[in-house]
């Protein structure tokens, strides 16, 4: 299994990248390509003793900034980092990609390279939420707006993934809505619905409200890349409140502060259990091979993280699943309405 | 002050409601009209004392449940405690109606006795989020799907309602969005914010993302009401949340046990003052006459919160200021998208 990490991608990097992929290199069943800029990457790795025999660099020359506008990568960041690793991948030399770089730009150079299967839409970023029961959600901010069909794939999608890479045997799919009665929602949301309960490839569970979100009530969550995206960084906004809450609470008086040190062990690893570090960064489904975007701000046990999942992501046969389920794809047809 | 309240609404009625009302009536200022079946209110009010002299009741022979259609309201349910509630506020007598009933029925018959001022395209609902800092947070649910013009209105009226009902000088507005760039989102937001970057009338500080909304960056957010709905929802599980998890955490060893005793009066006053008994029920924001949608699980202490809240909505002279502003929601004209 051969892992090609964008050495150049996110707010870490090249040095939390770089010390992820070599915590990640330990195990010696992955080959590990770093692709950025050689003198930079060699030397983090140099700083840390001798290069292991399964960590590689390829050189490139340039990097993709947050900053710059996504399709700037297709025209002149073409041999940034990240442009350089997916056309590895689409070559054949490495089995999937990793980058915490710029979302929008890797969406579209991914989709431009390595392709979605035929009968693809669109590829949707599927995020597991860092809860106690993992939950992916998608699409967690690659398109928004509400679309029929798109829900209908990527809830197929998800499910896939949930079973081939995420060692679910039946994930429960819902829609996430603003009630759970089946009439809920827009009316795309809504024709989402119908097709979804009527489909036999999938566990449907119907709409989950935002509420239930935490409690782990079902296993692939299905919503828009607006909403997705609202719902991951409210969820993460709100993990901050909790904590600075708690900080508060514990501080104001020298009883609570001692009080503090009695829980102080299990409230860490708790809040550790819920941070992005564990999760392992997001799969884009729908590509025709493994491409998984880490968070922008990975840590190097965040981006160590992401590659162990693209090694789950690439021997899962996930990937053919969907191929295989592409087909039922283009078989969608939303219901008339009522009376017409 | 005439308050209205539908004693029959939500899941503790009507002994809540009652309860609520008698403590809101320790107010001289406040008469209260309790609208609703006569011997059941008659009862719970006899079994605390004497009835106050400033708070009667107003019979209504029948009640509209959780479970009916919103639309009946209007044709099988002419006299539920709800519908009553309206026509007596929109006939004069009384100044302001609160009901914790069934929130599609309460915006049907709303909208259609008490009507929404002219130019107003479509009544939101607007709640204020349960934080240390408040923001009024509209469409929580009222007006699905994305609308440009509506958005524009909505941050109009809730910056008027922060202003004069909620004591805020200058009200923040912000659109929430998945970025803060002012072309993001979704085409009908990103032109919203053309729009609202345009107007003189409102502090618009431009988009925020959920994850600030905790913080507290803005006094105003303006959203659509699917979107709404999820944010409301969400923040309600991950309080929730929060709270089974440090259980978890506080219940673990004697030591930790112990622990809990430290903070549980400062963390107690915390979660208390992040409930939304507290902020007093959701007006519904361009219609003709102040109403206000209690939670529908309220206790006595919220619904007790929202007449208080009622009232300060009747007094603030916002209806008034709606009005004089609406006038310009007849100009929103959306800008050509360049190239056009």
């Amino acid at each position: 299994m051969r892992i090609i990490v964008d050495a150049m991608g996110g707010d870490n990097a090249p040095l939390a990248i770089v010390e992820g992929a070599l915590d990640a290199a330990k195990d010696e069943n992955l080959n590990i390509v770093l692709v950025g800029d050689e003198a930079k990457v060699g030397e983090i790795i140099a700083s840390r003793g001798a290069c292991p025999a399964n960590v590689t660099v390829h050189h490139a020359a340039e990097s993709v900034t947050m900053e710059d506008d996504p399709l700037g990568v297709l025209r002149t960041k073409k041999d940034s980092s990240m442009a350089v690793s997916l056309r590895m991948l689409q070559s054949g030399d490495g089995d999937a990609v990793v980058s915490a770089g710029n979302t929008g730009a890797l969406l579209f150079a991914a989709t431009h390279y390595v392709r979605t299967v035929h009968g693809v839409r669109r590829a949707p970023i599927a995020t597991i939420l860092p809860l106690p029961h993992p939950v992916l959600l998608l699409d967690s901010g690659a398109n928004l707006g509400y679309h029929t069909d798109y829900d209908v794939q990527w809830a197929v999608m998800g499910s896939i993934y949930m079973k081939n890479a995420g060692g679910v045997e039946n994930p429960r799919v819902a829609l996430l809505n603003n009630g759970t009665e089946p009439t809920k929602g827009v009316p795309e949301v809504a024709d989402a619905y119908k097709l979804l309960a009527a489909r036999d490839d999938i566990n449907f569970i119907g709409n989950v409200e935002s509420r239930d979100i935490p409690a782990g009530v079902c296993d692939v969550l299905v919503t828009d890349g607006f909403t997705g995206n609202i719902v991951i960084k409210l969820m993460e906004g709100m993990g901050t409140f909790f904590k600075e809450t708690m900080n508060d609470v514990f501080s104001q008086t020298v009883a609570s502060r001692l009080g503090y040190l009695t829980v102080r062990g299990s409230l860490h690893r708790t809040l550790h259990s819920l941070s992005s570090e564990c999760t392992g960064g997001a799969p884009i489904l729908g590509l025709r091979k493994p491409v998984i975007k880490a968070h922008g701000n990975s840590n190097a046990a965040a981006a160590a993280a992401a590659i162990r999942q693209a090694a789950i992501f690439a021997s899962s046969g996930a990937i053919e699943a969907v191929a295989a389920a592409a087909p039922s794809f283009t078989d969608v047809d939303v219901p008339a309405p009522a009376g017409v």
